[in-house]
Order: C-alpha cells, then sequence, then structure tokens
C-alpha cells in the first residue's frame, strides 16, 4: 500500500504544512507546481528533500489561483487548462530533475480534483496534458472519477486512493469539507480506517454503512495541524497489520 | 549568423508581437516562459509553431513581473532567482517537448538581461540553475556580460549576440530605451547594419565611431509594429550578402 | 439614453481598446479595476480622461483572473466574493478621486456579468459590497437579472442596458460569444438596432422575432478593432434619431 | 506614545501574525493593502478589528511582489509607483469604510520602506499618490529619511518612528535582517528600550554607544511568533513609567 500526501504548499513569506515531517513518513508526493501553491524555491527544496528519503514524486497541479488556493472551481477551458497542466507538469519536472529524480506521476490539487470527477473537458484536458507530456506518467486519484476512466482510455497507468481522514457518504463520495465532521483528527481512529482499507478494501460511511473502496494508495492530508502525526500513525498501524509500505511507482 | 526574437509574448486576452510572422523567417525563438509575460497555452502554440518552422527553441526567462513585463529590476536573492529559472526552463521544456522539440538554450529578458551584464550574484544564480538542468544548454546574451563570463567558467556554451535595431554607444552598451534614437525602424538601415556586423564584425555607434562587436547571433526585436518586416529584410540582405542564416544550435 | 463602454482594459506592456476614441463618444465609462485587467497607472489615466470628456465614472468589477481576462466562472465564496468588489470599487473610487471625479454605479464584468443573471450567492455578494461602500451608487446590469432585483430590494438605484452589437435570442438572452453572428460588426447596422433599442424599446431577436428589451442604457463593446467607429455611428443615428444622449447618473 | 504594528498580512489559505492579539494592544495599525500581502476578505476583516478596538487604521503600502512579500527592492517607475501607491489606499480605504472608520496615514512596507529612505524618485511618488488621495493623510517612516522629507515639504503631516525590536547602528540606521541580532526577541528587554526611547529619547546601538532617535510612535513587529507578547510588553511598560499609549492620530 501506498501512502501519499500533499506538500510543496508554501509560499513565500507564507509557510504550509510540516514537508520534513510527511516526506519521513509517506512514500509519495503530491507537489504542488506554483499554480495554487508552492514558490520554485519551496518546489525545489521539497523535490530535493523527497529525493533524499526516496520518496516518489508527483505533480500536484491545480487552477491558477493562489488568492483561492485551487479550491474554487474554475471554468477554464479545455485548450487553456491542458496547457496549464503541461506548464505545471515541466515546471516540477524541472524541480525534480535538479534533485536527481523525476516526475512518475500527476494528481489534480483541490476544487480541480472535485470537478474531474464528473467534468469530461476538464478530465480529458489533464490527460491530453499528461500523454503530450510523458504516456509513462501514472495517474492518481478517485476509483469510478471520469479522470480516471478517461486516463485508461488513453493508456494511461491509474491508481485509485482513498482518504483515511476524510469522512464517507455512502455512496463512495466524499464529505464536503463544509460540512461538520468532513475531516477525522483522531490518529487513533484514522490509522484504525487506514488498516480497514487496506486490508479489507472497506470503509465506514457517516451512515455507519460499510462501502467497498478499492484504493492502491492511501492519502493523508498534509495542512491538518497533526498531519504528521497522523501519518505516522497510519504508517505504523500499516506494517503492524503486515501491510507492505511502498510507492505505487518507484522513484526515479 | 543566427537570427533570434523574442516571442510567445501574448497572455491572455491581450495579444503582442507577430509570432507566426516572425518564426517564418529567425532561426532561433527566445519564448517567453509565463514570468514576465506568456500565458501557457500562447507558450505551448508558439512552441508548436517554431517545430514546424524548423526554429531552434530558446527559454526568455524573466523576473516574476507580469505588471511590468520583466522590464524592472527585481533585487531577487540567488537561491530564489536561481530556482525562478529553473521553474520557468522546465515549463517551457513540457511545452516544447509536446510540440516534438526540445529547448536548446537560454537567454535572459529585459531587466534581468540588463542586470547579469553586471550583477554577479544574478548571474550565478541563472548559471547554476541551467547547470543543474541540463549542461548542455547554451546561453545567448551580450558580449563581456558578467552572465556569458560566468557560463563560460561553468562550461556552459555562450553564445555572443548583437542588436540590429538598437543604437549603440561608443563604448559598446546599449542606448537606453528611455532616450530619444534608442531603436531603429527603417528595415533598410537595420538591414544595412546586420550586414555591417555579419560580415565585418563591426557598428558605428551614436557619436559616429565604428566599434568591434562579435556577434554569433543578430538580436530583431519582436514587439515593435514592423518586427517582421524588419527580420524579413534583415534575413534577405544576410542572404544577398553570401551569409548564412542558420541557428547557432540545431534544433531538436 | 445613455452609452456605456468598458474601458482601462490594458495591463502593463499589454494595450487594448481604443480608452481616448471611446472616451469623446460615450456618456458612462466601465472602467475596469485591476481583477481582470487595468493596471493602476491605466486605471488612472482612464479616469482622468473621463473627467476631462465629462463621462461619468462606474467601476467594473471582475473575478480575479487576469489570465482569463474576468471570462471564465469562478466559484468564490460570498464572503470572498463581497471582499475582492469592495476591494476594486475602493481602488477606483481612488483613481476617480485623484481625477477630480467620483465612481458613480457598478457594473459587473464578463463572467461575473453572466453569472450574476442567475446565480443568487454572487449577486448578494455584490449587492452586500455596494451598500457597504455607497449606498448612492446605481448598479448597471440585465433586465431581469438576479442582480439587478436584489440591488432593488436592497434599495439600490437599479439601471437597465442593452446591447447594441450582440445578438439576442427569442428569450432576450445574449447569443453566447463562442456561436457564429453573435457580435454584429457593421456600424450602420448596430446604429439602426440602437435606434429602434432607444425609441420602441425593441429588438430583432436571431429568429427574427421582435422582442421587448427595456434599456436605460446601451452598451457598445470597447475591444472590437471598429468598437470606436461603432460608438461614434451609434451616438450620431440616435442624436438624428432625437434621442437625448446623456448619462444615466451625471458625473461628479 | 504611539505603538504601531503591521496586520493583515494573510493571503487566502495562508495565515501570519496574530492579528487579533495585536489589535488588542497597539494603537496604529499598519494593515497591508493587497500587494505585497492581504486578500481583501482579510483586510475587511482586520479593519473591522481595527475598528471595534479603537485602533487608527493605516495603508501599509507595499511593491506589487506577493512571492517576495515586497522585500526586495524593485525598481518601478515612478508614474507607475504613485498609481500603484493610491490604487492601494483606496481599496483600502473601502475596507475602512465598510467598518465605518477611515484611513489616517499611509506606511510603506518592507523594500519600499527601506528605499524610500534614499530614493528621491519613489518618495515622491509615494507623497503625489497621497496628496493626490488626501492631504490630511499623514505619513509614517523612519526620522531623517527623503520619504517624510519629502511629504513635509509638500504640507503633509510627518510621523517619526523607532523600532523597539530591531537593533540599531551607531548612525542610527537598522541592523539589517540578514544579519545575527537583527531582531531582538526578549519581551522584557524590548519593552526596556521602549521606555528608553520614549523617556529619554535614546536608543543603545549595536556598539554600546547611546544614540539619540527621535519617535512619535513605536513600532513592533508582527510576524514575530511572540509578536503579541511583545507588544503588550512594552504597552504595560510604558504605562507603568508614565507613558500616555495613545494614537498619534485619532481613528475616524
Amino acid at each position: 500500500m501506498d501512502l501519499n500526501a500533499d506538500v510543496g504548499e508554501s509560499f513565500g513569506r507564507w509557510t504550509l504544512g510540516d514537508d520534513a515531517g510527511l516526506l519521513a513518513v509517506v512514500t509519495s508526493a503530491n507537489v504542488a507546481c506554483g499554480f495554487h501553491a508552492g514558490d520554485p524555491l519551496t518546489l525545489q527544496r521539497t523535490c530535493a528533500l523527497a529525493h533524499q528519503h526516496g520518496v516518489t514524486i508527483g505533480a500536484q497541479v491545480g487552477y491558477r489561483d493562489l488568492a483561492g488556493f485551487g479550491r474554487r472551481f474554475i471554468d477554464v477551458g479545455p485548450a487553456d487548462l491542458s496547457a496549464d497542466v503541461l506548464y505545471q507538469i515541466g515546471a516540477l519536472a524541472a524541480m525534480a530533475r535538479a534533485a536527481g529524480s523525476e516526475v512518475r506521476y500527476v494528481k489534480p490539487h483541490g476544487a480541480l480534483y472535485l470537478a474531474v470527477m464528473t467534468n469530461h473537458g476538464q478530465a480529458t484536458a489533464i490527460v491530453d496534458a499528461i500523454c503530450a507530456y510523458d504516456g509513462e506518467l501514472a495517474v492518481l486519484g478517485l476509483p469510478g472519477s471520469v479522470l480516471l476512466k478517461t486516463a485508461q482510455v488513453a493508456g494511461l497507468r491509474t491508481v485509485t486512493e482513498a482518504f483515511v481522514d476524510r469522512a464517507y457518504r455512502a455512496d463512495a463520495t466524499l464529505v464536503p469539507r463544509s460540512e461538520a465532521g468532513a475531516l477525522l483528527h483522531d490518529p487513533a481512529q484514522v490509522a484504525e480506517r487506514a488498516v480497514q482499507l487496506a486490508v479489507q478494501g472497506t470503509v465506514t460511511a457517516d451512515d455507519g454503512s460499510l462501502i467497498e473502496v478499492s484504493a492502491e494508495s492511501l492519502c493523508v492530508h498534509g495542512d491538518t495541524p497533526n498531519a504528521t502525526v497522523i501519518a505516522a500513525a497510519v504508517r505504523g498501524a500499516l506494517i503492524e497489520a503486515g501491510v507492505d509500505v511502498n510507492p505505487f511507482i518507484a522513484p526515479r
């Protein structure tokens, strides 16, 4: 099982997240690319740190919206979005290359991640950009999303993920961040969910029902105060339960 | 002799320059990278067009200053500037790659170009970024500049350029844009200067003196109204004078 | 009848529109506020020019999206959008004040204009910002839009407008810009439509039907190549038809 | 004696500084205006909070440089800088107005603050913007700076400040932030310096010499971890020493 987290989301004078702590725990790093967060020096340092820890580097591409942290849907047309994604992948690839590593996968961020669960135009734009850049890049996303389906049709490797610290509805969608109880903060509870996801492939929804969630990667969030504690608890519990913790695609 | 011009400097709704016209004439394209100008879709299309015309693609890196078009000196520290340059090279490299081509050289833009004639910290930052990305990239700049000296010491290939449509002082520096007569607009006069530069390696300064200027590339500006006419006149005059017009480094 | 046009939409090195020409013809100027277009110096000069011509200054507020020119819907939450609008009104008010004038009305731009035809949250956000700043400001918008209804309930003066150079559907909505025939370019045809709108309160829709359109102001677009010619033709035709051409609210 | 601090420097997802804590202690708030920091909603809330606490609102204007937090010198020309300052003052004025208050003074931020100690062009640009907006606004700056001299000649009220938590050279300039010991972190030591500054008008320089510093306001920094503790210690010590702690200009 892979563990992924968002890193590289500081911007200039503003720091966010415990990148150093998280990169010592996770196996895959969704590194911001400068459009929703991440100044170039932060990205360069984050890639260097990921490489030092043997963590696989992924490009976390987002809408061009620093003020909104990429969390607001933007109705970008496919040609523009595809170029935006290509630009971000290339920028991060240079950082990875300078660190002696490579970008191995792409994961959309925030509102773009949510949009491409259903939005064909934007999903296709992302897939087009990836294919234009490097058909060997994997795509990390939500099971059943239009993004993963489109990527699969295009011949890309797709990787499904589950969220260990987000509440699920009975229909396997996430409870929106704006609702109470959307985020789980107790490391023990989150770790327990992670083991259940990894071993049984199920998660308990917010109505108490047990739903099947197939995931090759577990996402822990990077911007919660105790993110590293949670990530470490998850990793520890997985290993204790006999689950191999490894990146879904090897770093280079 | 190589002919280079700035292209890809439109931004969203705002168009600038006759990229299609210029790319049919020049041999090397200094493509903006999004920091001083150039939205991602513009960059993608510009790289595709350059590739179609067999034009070599260079990364024209600049300060992060859309409002100032990169024409205002910014006292960026070396670590930040190096990361900014690396980011821009990578972003453009993705566009070139999607077009089936590659970035082959780097040229700083505007105030950054002027700064690294003398500023060691910023010149070194650019060279560091290039070396971290790809030591095969050439550096295009002004003869005698600190940038070219620093690049040479670092083992990079350096390429000197002269400006066919800019007035020179007797000390081989450019007359600042803010002064009258800084820009030459007459295609015939500019073409004549180009031939003199290519054949004799000299230019007539604004005080009438003849100065030696060694250049492997001639720069024509892209944002003047008759830029394409000037570029075509230069190319025609060079060929008529028996000068080979070829890129200083082949496109890939 | 009032004539309004968008002005102040240049940004740094990039110029757009014939502001000087338009400000000599129209009676109300929708001046960009820096979020979708308009650098501060452009805004300052535009307000000075508007004041010289006795043209009423309005704040054309938009989404924070220079790359998209405010033409892409952004799902901004009401609190953020209200603050964004307030910020823009204040910024432009300073420019108007420095010119010896004042902002007298607000008109949303581009995708925000379209959104608030139906989007209650964003319409209310705009109205809240206006009320918080100055309840004497008028609101210029489309007849029947949620924005105007919300503004009216809040006690603001509302002003309806029609588009002389845009094709209409039979349901009085505009043909989207992306469709052929959406924009009319013939000055004589546009001028004729303007007179029909002003005198009879009707417009001929794209299916040939005659629809009633109540408008206190006629909008001519500023970013078409012959915008000034069209605006002058409209003004001339209106005056010839005996229509008083005056701002709907006096400049200060 | 007035106590001033920088507030409103958060941006979107990124928070910075303990605005609520500081606004309960200081008498004047240098509120960011969106160019170096401060998204509109943050500015609106900060102005509302300042007004609740009876704190005077000042516009902390900066270079247009979010990535550099306004801490990098930018060689902006006077016309552009003046428009940039005017834009920022107006934007913040709208926020203050919505809160039932007003902007009463202007203080440049970061690299702009340092530049206008000696840079006549940029100092004049700021003064021009202030005069164009409202000649009743005061200017807060360093004693002996070109900014204050220029403002005085223009008939503006000038207010001098000293830094209670910054080390001074014997020539009354500040030890640059890049040097060790530039920032003082011990609340007791800072409070003692504040009293010495307020009562005796002197400060002990880093070479041990006693220098005269005339100041009508004392600045405490907002972005140090214990900023509020330091500010409270300063206020407490001043009151205990019999110094009246009041804004240099009353809020409105």
